[in-house]
């Protein structure tokens, strides 16, 4: 439980930059968008957005978060010290980092002798001269440092003297958090305790970490205030290859760490990072500490699957804590006891994390959340008991056949309407069909589709070519329907993801697409499978159409159009 | 490094039961037995079968070990304690372990007094009297008896003394070994060190871990010596709801547990169990225990992708030690940092269990990547610079256009023996037609594709139904080809993925399909892009069978087909 006198922690994400690196996973800046803001909401006070100027991507997303800044969270840009033999102020990659506006910034640095000779080919001396220089100048142009200790605990154990001395390089020239990475993921839990242990004692003696990160300046104990801060404090930063990075961020904290870095889901390079949906409620739950509120503790499960679903990547069902399995009890003694007292068989309570306990034979549970989701619909189910139940029926129905509405939610509220009997059928669909083909050598494969729709009782029979079978479609439906609803001009499909289900089962595994739509002023997203790519594509399609007749229906029925994102 | 010196420990399996509570894993008397002697190779010394009784299956594979025992290795049934009230001699379940003929039995008892009173109904002291006499009757029996205190460490929390009298129970009434669970998972390391460390240290003031397990009768320290051991030992059963499943083995070890119970890939019920894949190396080569020889540290990897494939479960490529991912690196700094000294890197030799360093082959890649990369394939490029310069243009070529080889090694095998003018022509691809189409209200949607082909000159046009479009493609490509190459009957596509790349430009986006193949020996994965989705399947599918028939004359032209894995 939190409480004001919780002692408060720093969540630092690095989802958009090490998450990343993770073999398999690529994202768009429309993607990195969504992710940094649901993790704004979500309460991480740091989140990292990528290295500016490595790809013209990440110089892009910077710029946007600049016209449509994050609520509360702070953006951080990601960089290496300068070049050997090179001056910070002539450097073109640090100008790339100031022109990405953020007030933060991290710099990461060499703590390990034998890279400093091996990796970055130069002299002991020089490798300090680069943190040194790197951050003077940064902090001289405005910005704040947090410094990443790179192979930190590596480099401590080969040669602890010359590591110190690459922290405090760091910290004489402005660095307000010093971070201790384990970059290749091999230290054990009880190393860190006793290198961490040593790090805040030899700090300390420095001159360091006395009182509360920032308290000289700000009681809130805000990351971010004005002024800066008088004393560094420690972060940690670790990688999962020992199956560690959990523990090992903990075993830091315990020793006096107050920065936590990880990711969503524990996305990141080889076996991952330390991932933030276990490290929160641990650190929360368990040991008392304050990161997030506990009303945005309680989104966790769904910005885990929010983001799995943006990455494109499926979600871990057996992850710990936000899971479909991490609270599923099968049949017998088990659901008795836990139903009789939860205690017996959980070790925190679902709903704290925003998941919920799962019966394995005999589904149950989860009205709370239907309800919960239509209040977000403007939908008051509460005095609907009978017609909640029903949907929450369907949907499970539904999820058994592998649709999934997390990131569907247009989809969803369409389900609520048809359930509560006020669906309006802007059109009624017939069937479709599509013909391609591809005759090597030639330099495109066009695609035709034909579909039959009923628009107030009148047949439509409308085809379009497109350059792949579901642009096909989606021209073909556009066709048919625009000279009944002109406002279907305005629409526009923006993303498009498909996911197999059962990859194991080859090319007649069941196909699960969302397609996001847009009308220039919202965006909504449905969902449709099937075990035809094809059929399921429609689906959603279908359905994307109708949830923009319906958002402009609504918006002329209360006599403006919404404006709103 | 393993050393005579090196302290024991002993490991135990509990893949075959534990492992198997996992939501979506069920496995066949047949898959149980090879995973057992897949175990016993790999020199675990106690194997958990089962609970005979519990159900036909277990009773079968009890019954097919005595028939045909396994090697090495001791394999356990499982059983609760006797019900309350009743007596351990007329208990039948009791009577189905004594006839799995096993020489260890792992009872499970309940430390928590909450679970006594709530889940079993019954008195404390009844509780106490159910250990004792369960144990005490198959003592009088002849088995030799493991137990396990269920909910231990929340037991102790709750009420320590009442804890201690269920172990000191089960010692007086003859148990070798006291395994500590933490069953609901919830459980921290510093916790589970300051909780071993007490019950070692009390179990041992009642006279017991005075010296190693076995000592005083058999100096070798095998876990099965005919007498019986003079004092038990403790053991340690984690789970994995806080991800702390591995580091708290690990914590209890180093605490004095002498025995690791885990299972193969961390498999079990919600988030699973402690997974011995990770916990063996860290154990052995980290913390220099020894627990298995070293020869068969170097069969993990195999082992653990060898149960996946039993169990039908896909490998988690981002496991540690054991995953694909594991040992990858990207990025032309990295490869050339790792190539001349592995240390830079990478916390273990990849070797030392079985793994294999990988070079990903993306957009950052530079020529070392490239060169390392056809090394891995046989394929020495080192004296041809200009090819691999000519590969690695070719390669970001097909990269900007959306095309990914990370995942996709076949199809980079393929592009390499082109460019080395040594891509066997196995069949050449004309073209491909599909329709598929959708009535409303029809159960489902066929599609219809037909294909043409050449082979040696001669022109075929085959057609194929599926229940989707790329599942339709497929079957008329095999249906072209196996009168030609027979071998193609044994091919089959074990797994499909979808990426949209740019999804921000809807369904018009380019597409990258990613195709798993297998022969029932090897798996291989083959990419391809286009707008047209179902023209990015075609391809990815045809060097799906191409690679396949490569891969086939390889092994006939090597005078043998492969019989490894």
């Amino acid at each position: 439980m939190t409480t004001n006198s919780s002692p408060q922690l720093w969540l630092y994400d690095t989802t958009l930059r090490d998450g990343t690196q993770r073999e398999g996973l690529s994202v768009s800046i429309e993607d990195k968008l969504r992710i940094a803001r649901r993790l704004d909401q979500l309460g991480i006070p740091f989140i990292e957005g990528g290295w500016p100027g490595a790809n013209p991507k990440d110089v892009q997303f910077f710029w946007q978060l600049q016209e449509d800044p994050l609520k509360q969270a702070e953006i951080v840009a990601f960089c290496s010290t300068r070049r050997p033999n090179s001056t910070a102020a002539t450097e073109p990659m640090l100008q790339d980092i100031l022109a990405a506006g953020t007030r933060w910034v991290t710099i990461f640095g060499k703590s390990w002798d034998l890279h400093v000779t091996t990796s970055l080919k130069t002299t002991l001396e020089e490798n300090l001269a680069m943190i040194r220089d790197t951050i003077e100048y940064l902090r001289s142009q405005g910005r704040r440092i947090i410094y990443d200790a790179e192979h930190w605990f590596d480099g401590y154990k080969h040669n602890r003297d010359y590591a110190l001395q690459t922290l405090e390089a760091a910290i004489a020239s402005g660095a307000e958090w010093l971070v201790l990475c384990d970059t290749n993921g091999g230290t054990l839990p009880h190393e860190i305790s006793q290198i961490v242990q040593d790090v805040v004692k030899v700090t300390g003696e420095w001159g360091m970490g006395n009182g509360e990160w920032g308290m000289g300046n700000d009681s809130s104990q805000s990351p971010m205030p004005n002024a800066q801060c008088p004393m560094p404090q420690i972060g940690i930063h670790t990688h999962n290859d020992s199956e560690m990075a959990v523990a090992n961020a903990i075993a830091a904290v315990m020793a006096g760490a107050k920065m936590v870095q990880g990711t969503i889901n524990g996305y990141g390079e080889r076996c991952g990072n330390a991932n933030l949906c276990s490290l929160i409620p641990n650190l929360q739950l368990k040991l008392g500490y304050s990161c997030i509120t506990e009303d945005q503790l309680t989104q966790l499960t769904e910005a885990s699957r929010f983001i799995s679903e943006v990455v494109n990547l499926a979600p871990d069902e057996h992850a710990p804590f936000v899971g479909l399995s991490a609270f599923a009890h099968k049949g017998g003694i088990h659901v008795s006891a836990v139903e009789r007292n939860p205690l017996t068989y959980e070790h925190i309570q679902p709903e704290q994390v925003g998941n919920h306990r799962r019966i394995v034979i005999s589904e149950q549970s989860g009205l709370s959340n239907v309800l919960a989701k239509a209040r977000s619909f403007g939908i008051d189910l509460d005095q609907l008991k009978a017609e909640a139940k029903q949907i929450l029926q369907r949907l499970k129905d539904l999820e058994s056949e592998g649709f999934q509405f997390e990131a569907a939610e247009a989809s969803f509220a369409l389900l609520m309407h048809e359930a509560l009997g006020g669906r309006q059928k802007f059109f009624e669909v017939k069937g479709f069909q599509v013909h391609c083909d591809l005759i090597e050598g030639k330099e495109t494969s066009n695609a035709l589709a034909t579909v039959k729709l009923a628009v107030d009782g009148k047949n439509i029979l409308e085809a379009a070519e497109g350059n792949g079978p579901v642009a096909a479609l989606d021209a073909a439906l556009r066709k048919a329907l625009v000279n009944f609803y002109p406002q279907i001009a305005t629409f526009d499909l923006t993303d498009y993801k498909v996911r197999i289900l059962n990859g194991h089962t080859g090319t007649a595994a069941k196909t699960r697409v969302l397609v996001e739509s847009g009308n220039g002023r919202q965006r909504w997203t449905t969902v449709g499978v099937s075990t035809n790519i094809l059929e399921a594509s429609y689906q959603a399609v279908v359905e994307g159409l109708e949830y923009g007749l319906l958002l402009h229906s609504q918006a002329e029925a209360a006599g403006k159009l919404l404006v709103d994102k």
